[in-house]
Parts: structure tokens; sequence; C-alpha cells
């Protein structure tokens, strides 16, 4: 066999082994992402493998500790909230798009508080850092979508990013059920008062 | 000295002892809620009978545990708290008067909501009693004054005091500073969205 073959033949194999990486971590991912959801930050990492359909040193090569694998959960959700603001800023109705995104983070902030609590605060400050990339993520969203919808004409001139985010965070950290946090959001938008002009 | 001098000084007698205890008991509720305020649960009760020039003996007296003065405090700001709500149905705007007692009910939860916490759960169940008659009150208070709001057209037909308690309380748990709850406090009143007709 000529040195190239073997060289491309080597080079396939790594891509190969590099994809299933991948696919293993990603599964790890949502496994953990469930099971979080079911059982508590506390779940059986044991468990996540098996639901992942992986060896349990599959799963502490990729996730050497708990931690690790509770911020790469975290950072999917928040991957993947941005990614819904994004495809939102296309929405036909932008007063509804910022709605649906505020519900998205209500239910977010409701399922992912606990974990990112339990995180321990030793993580060579990288929870810190978390929490910042997440605020900074969290407030582009909704001021994007936010613009859009002032633009729209269908938010009051005077609204905030922040001022949403934290009237939304407060809205789920009542730990309020489903319904009554869409009611919640729904009196956010609308407000108790009688409409006055707008603003 | 006739029996009858004998008895109304006997009787007088007890009602200056009376009148005195009474006086006391107010005076250690006020410097509790002052320095629990301060200093947390946890202010020294040694600390609270001096601030409120009674001896220790007296605080023990009248209050045989921390939990005895924290329930104390407790009762005391929700009878104000209704005391307002009493007094700002008279108030001339009554859409006003509203948000004036949210306003103060958000200040209330977010003060007095680690003291409540801080009560130890074998109360003889009088810590779920104390939360039941909050709730009740707090409601109370909160449906007159939507209710006279709603009368006079200054809130919207289809807003309910549950919700209004609720959205309030989500509100003092972000535990941000006093001029943002008020920001919050006046976007859940107007809403985001830009007016649409009155329901």
């Amino acid at each position: 066999m000529s040195p190239e073959s073997n060289a491309r033949r080597a080079s396939t194999g790594l891509r190969a082994r590099r994809a299933d990486a991948a696919r293993n971590r990603a599964r790890l991912i949502v496994a953990a992402a469930n099971l979080f959801d079911e059982r508590g930050p506390e779940a059986s990492l044991d468990e996540i493998a098996k639901r992942a359909c992986v060896a349990n040193a599959t799963l502490y090569r990729h996730f050497a500790t708990r931690a690790e694998l509770i911020l790469a959960v975290y950072a999917e959700e928040v991957t993947e909230l941005a990614g819904l603001a994004e495809q939102l800023r296309s929405a036909s109705d932008p007063g509804q798009a910022l709605t649906d995104w505020l519900r998205a983070f209500v239910r977010h902030v409701t399922e992912k508080r606990d974990l990112a609590l339990a995180l321990p605060d030793n993580l060579d400050g990288r929870r810190g850092v978390l929490f910042a990339d997440w605020h900074a993520t969290m407030h582009t969203a909704a001021d994007r979508l936010l613009k859009r919808a002032r633009t729209a004409g269908t938010v009051r001139r005077d609204v905030r990013a922040a001022d949403l985010l934290a009237l939304a965070t407060g809205i789920a950290m009542t730990g309020l059920p489903e319904s009554r946090l869409d009611a919640l959001l729904a009196l956010a938008r609308h407000g108790y008062a009688t409409p006055i002009p707008a603003r």
C-alpha cells in the first residue's frame, strides 16, 4: 500500500472517530437535560450514560465531573433560546414573537434555575462566566425582538429589554404551574390598567 | 381605708400594669421589626430588648422564643398592610390607590420573606396558619381595591386579584433595588404591548 493511501485511511478513521465522539457528546447532553428535568441536578450519572446508550467511561471521558455536564446542558439550552430568538425575528407578528420568546424564557428559567444553582462556586470562575454569558445572550435576544416589535408599533416606546427580562424572571420565580405563568405573562403584556394612549 | 377604695386602688394598679405590658410589647415588636430588617432574622434578642428600652426578662416574658417574636412582627406587618388597604379605599384615584398598595405589598414581601422563611416548621402548625391568614388577608385587601378601581373603569375587567398578587410577588422575588422594582410595577400596570381597546 502506498504511503498516501495509508495516510488517507488514517485520516478517514480519525474523522469517523471524531464524528462518533461528537454524536456521543450530543446524546449525553440530551439525556442529561431530560434526566436533570425529571430528577433534578442530582440525577444519577450512570443512568444518564444508560439513557444516552453510551458506556459510563465514555460519559467520564466527555465530562470529567457532574459540573462539566451541567455546564454543557446549560450552554446548549442558552444556544437553543438564542436560536429561537433568531427564528422568531422573521415571524409575521413581531409583538406575538416577543411574547412567544418571553414564554420560552420563563420556561427556561423555571426549569434550569435549580441546575445553575447546583453548580459549585469553585469552577475557576467559570460559573460567573456562564452567568455573564447567559445574561448577555438573553439581553441581546430580547432586545432584538423588542426593537423589531417597537418598529412595528406593537410595544410601548419606553419598554426596556432589561425590565422585560427581570419581570419574566420574577414570573418564573413564583414557581406557579404553567397555566398560571401564562396568565401572568398575559398580564405583563397588556397591563392591569385600562389602556391610556401609547407613549 | 374602706374595702371599696382598696379594691379601686388594686384595680387601678392592674390597669396600669396592663397598659405598661402592652406598651412594652408594642415597643419590642417595633424594635424587633427594625433589627430584623437591619440584621436579618438572626438579630440578637438582647439588642432588641436594649433598643426597646426593656429588660431582657421582659422580652422573654412576652416572647418565649425567637419564633414567637417573628410571628408577632409578621402579624403586625400584615395588620398594617390591611390597614393601608382600608385607608386607600377612600383615596380619590382608585387606580393609583391599587398601585400604591401593590407597591407596599412588594416592599413587604421583599423585606419580610426571609423572616417568614426563618420560622421553624414545627410551631404546632402555626406557621401554616400564619401563611394561610397572610394569604387570605392580602387577597381580601387586593380584591377590594381592585373592585373599586374596576368600578371606576381604571383597571381591565379580566384582571384577577390572585394574578396581581402573584405578579407582585414575582417582582419582589427578583431581589432588585427599589427603583427597579418600581419600574417593574409600572411595566405590570401599563403592560409592554401598545394599548388595545379595553376589555
